[in-house]
C-alpha cells in the first residue's frame, strides 16, 4: 500500500499551500474555526488542488443543492397529479422546455413565467428546503458514498485481474 | 463557486437563522421509503418520485463518487509534479483524452493504458478511498448545502421583487 509514502508528501505540500477545508480568507490558523475542529488538532489532510478558493465541500454542496431542487420539482408535481391536473400540466410544460441541471436558474425562470407558475415557484423554493433540512439522509448519504469507494476498487480490481489473466490463459 | 471567505459569518447566520419552509402543508407524509431505518421508524417523510428503484441519497452519493476521483486525480498529479515528471507528464496527457465524468470509467481505462499507468491508477483508487473516508469534510458538506438553501431563496426571491418593483416603478 502507498497511502503511507504518499500521506508524509502531502502533508509538507499542505503547510506550504491552504488546506482546502479550512482556508477562510485572511484568517490565521490559530483563530478559532467553527467549521472543523478535528482539522484544527490534526491538519494531515491532503492538499487538493483544481478548486480555486472554493472547496470539494463547496461543490459537493452547490451539487447537492441541484438535486434537492430536483427532488423539490418532482415532488411538487407528483402532489398535484392527484389533486390539480391544470398546474400539473403546466409544470410538466415547463419541465420539458426548461433544464433542471441549474435549479437556481430553473426557479427564477418559473417564477416569471406567470403568476400562476410564481405560486409553484415558491412551493419549490419551500420543498427544497424542507427536503434539505428534514427528508434528506446525510448519514445515509455519507455511508453510501463510504461503501462505494470500497466496492468500486475492488471491482475495478478484480475485473483488471480477470480480464489480464484471461488474456495470459489464451497464451 | 462561493468564496471561502464567507464562512465565519455562516457560522452566526446559520444558528441565528430559523429554518423557513417547515410546514409541509398537504404532502403524503406516510410513505414508506426502503432506504433507512430512520425512515422506518419516523415516517414523516415526503414521497420523492423520479428516482426509480434508487433514492436521492444513492444519486448524491454516486455524484459524490465521481467528485472524489476527480479529487484523487488532481491530488496526484500535483504529488508527482514535484518527484516524477515524467509520470506526472503521462497522467495529464491521459487527463486531456478522457473525461473524468465518470470515475470508474477512467480508472479503469487508465489501469489498461500501460503497466505505469496501471500503477498510478492504484493509487489513484487509494488516495479517493482514503480521502472519502478521512478528509472529506463531511459536517461541513451538510452545513454548506443547507446555508445554501437558505441563501438561494432569499436570493431568489429579492431579485423578483426587486425586479418587478422596478417594473412598477417605471410605469
Amino acid at each position: 500500500m502507498e497511502s503511507s509514502t504518499i500521506l508524509p508528501l502531502s502533508h509538507f505540500s499542505f503547510l506550504s499551500q491552504k488546506p482546502h477545508g479550512t482556508s477562510i480568507g485572511s484568517f490565521p490558523l490559530n483563530q478559532w474555526n467553527p467549521t472543523s475542529q478535528k482539522t484544527r488538532l490534526n491538519c494531515q489532510k491532503m492538499y487538493v488542488p483544481g478548486f480555486g478558493e472554493a472547496s470539494p465541500e463547496a461543490k459537493a454542496a452547490k451539487n447537492l443543492h441541484n438535486l434537492f431542487t430536483y427532488v423539490a420539482v418532482r415532488v411538487v408535481n407528483a402532489q398535484l397529479e392527484s389533486y390539480n391536473t391544470e398546474a400539473h400540466k403546466e409544470l410538466t410544460e415547463f419541465m420539458e422546455k426548461h433544464s433542471l441541471n441549474d435549479g437556481d436558474k430553473f426557479c427564477a425562470a418559473l417564477m416569471r413565467e406567470s403568476s400562476r407558475h410564481k405560486t409553484l415557484a415558491m412551493r419549490i423554493l419551500e420543498v427544497r428546503s424542507a427536503y434539505c433540512k428534514k427528508d434528506f439522509e446525510w448519514e445515509n448519504l455519507e455511508r453510501l458514498a463510504k461503501k462505494m469507494a470500497d466496492e468500486s476498487n475492488t471491482r475495478l480490481m478484480r475485473d483488471y485481474v480477470l480480464e489480464t489473466s484471461h488474456v495470459e490463459t489464451e497464451k
